[in-house]
């Protein structure tokens, strides 16, 4: 992810003390690709329980306190998401940067204009 | 996010053309907080698919199709983990950073060695 | 499950009719708890995606096609949290009258009413 | 869900007490399908937690306690699984019935036996 930089990207820097804190703990055993996306997929589940029975308009609003915990679990996410994809050897920004490429192509602006389905929703 | 480069950082860039591709397509109205919190969710549920029939070894091997798709999962995570910081105006790295430090001091080295029990779990 | 009754409560129906099915495919090895745990994390997050950029309103007036597919995904979750259930030996619904009772006593009706935050949030 | 007995079905009679739960506190007010299926994926955040570091062996012999926990994780899902297709007026058992004959079609036991393969990764 390095970008030819003197200083390394935030995501590259994220990653090393991530290696770090695993390798100090030895809890790289557990951290499988498997086991890493269920955690990842945990606390997506944890976001979503800070959201659920507020309106659109309200979660648009939290409050310091609110949105300091959200911002953990926003936290949380990220960093699995880093070592998830330092386990598999993805380059998380190439990856991000090809599938913005990609739902360009699928989602055409001029053909999806203030509708929201789904790509295989559109008829062809 | 910026880190005070001349070249911003990566999740800056992806935030700037995310942004610009909600707006050309009028998709802004869609991404409350809730619904971009249930759409990163679901991406997670999209990841953990390719992993469930597999052991944690395979988990560790995937071939470059499956290598590929996973990618694709984590870009969108990451996709929608970006777009919800910006309509949080939360600042990602800055949390991640924070969090990592949390866990240091709720999870220290000599303590857990070896051993991955949530935290609630370990005995005072 | 059984409830006294000659005919079998419905639960316990599916759930012979699911022993069956993963027998003939020899696919008990692939159900340990952790894995269907995923599988049916997997299922939650497709209902997501029914739902995402959907107003509260519009979700609850689906189309009869719509309403179909979403029928779907909650028949899914149902035969993962009964396969699950069978595999760790829970009485499923003994386990959800339980929870009510619970729910009850975590929530009583006057201190509540109308206010739906999580039982952690309400200060003692 | 009714079977025709006298006595009604366990999925009925947990229908009508969650019902009446909802109502004596005013949250029928919070519970559109759109939140109903936030809450339920969020509930599976929370199984995911609990087998996330552990073995598939493992996750087969939890303890007691473990094991008290993962049930009321178990019947939260259900319970929200229960209160969406109410909202939605889906027959739940009859949704599983239908899925189970779908899903018997699509892995005819004989192409499949022993292989877990997602439906759409079969060659044709």
């Amino acid at each position: 992810m390095a970008d030819g930089q003197d200083r390394p990207d935030s995501l590259d820097r994220l990653n090393a003390r991530l290696l770090c804190f695993a390798r100090e703990r030895d809890w790289e055993q557990f951290h499988s690709p498997k086991n890493l996306a269920m955690a990842l997929a945990g606390e997506a589940g944890e976001l979503l329980e800070h959201f659920q029975w507020l309106t659109e308009a309200q979660s648009a609003a939290l409050d310091g306190d609110k949105k300091r915990q959200v911002s953990h679990e926003l936290a949380d996410i990220l960093l699995y998401l880093i070592r998830l994809s330092e386990r598999l050897d993805v380059d998380l920004i190439a990856a991000a940067e090809e599938k913005i490429l990609i739902n360009e192509r699928r989602y055409p602006a001029d053909k999806v204009r203030g509708d929201a389905r789904r790509a295989d929703e559109y008829p062809d």
